[in-house]
């Protein structure tokens, strides 16, 4: 069953492994079918790059609950675990960490996003979020994005 | 933003959480096109019940390292992290934690699938999966395949 096209049995794995980082991130939709994306503060890893909303899942957390948390937190709206449906994820290894990534798509909240952390927001169509710089590990969900929004 | 079609407001969450449980899982694709499921134990929870490969994610492991090993604890085949691509995910709480399951699909591999826990194997076409008995939080997933596959 070794298919030569993929390529993907000649990869060789680095198996050591410092930490796994769980963030749970949401593909927030408005009317118009564009998504929300923030702006990384410059002075944090991978400073200015876009990325979907969302943050670290702390212990006694959920993915849901702690996407309701950041989401107050960082742009100033309130949603409930339940208007948050399971889209794709990333799994990427970072050279320090590896990042497990759910995204959720949401299109259900009640407030206006508005940056309380000093971010930038913009929202953008999937055909379109290719073309900003965002960090490696969210290069697959662009796709799925764009493929099946 | 209240959208109430989606009636995804009126839900009255559950805050307390016991334990967030990391599984991770593969739809092993054939050249038909088929997908395996396995089924589960009758002395195990969900006895019965047909579900994708895969297990627990332990200390040190990542998704992908998981699934190589338990691949191979379950039925015997030999694959590689690069060789899995991420997917879908399941987030869902059952009575006494919360699940957490990143479905990933993978159509290359050495070796042919045997029941190595003497558990039964079968190859079935995305559409027809609905028709099987399988847990909860799978049944998102199984609409992601019939959908995108």
């Amino acid at each position: 069953m070794v298919d030569p096209t993929t390529g993907c049995w000649g990869v060789v794995e680095k198996e050591s492994l410092n930490e796994m980082l769980l963030v749970a991130a949401v593909a927030l939709i408005d009317v118009d079918g564009r998504v929300l994306i923030t702006k990384r503060p410059d002075n944090k890893a991978m400073g200015g790059m876009w990325e979907f909303p969302g943050g670290k899942v702390e212990d006694g957390e959920t993915p849901e609950s702690a996407l309701v948390r950041e989401l107050e937190e960082e742009i100033g709206i309130d949603t409930q675990t339940s208007c948050l449906a399971p889209f794709s994820f990333a799994s990427h290894r970072y050279d320090d960490f590896h990042l497990v990534m759910p995204l959720f798509l949401c299109r259900v909240w009640r407030g206006i996003p508005r940056p309380l952390e000093g971010q930038a927001l913009k929202w953008v169509r999937p055909s379109h979020l290719s073309k900003y710089n965002m960090p490696p590990a969210d290069i697959h969900l662009i796709s799925m994005l764009r493929d099946f929004l």
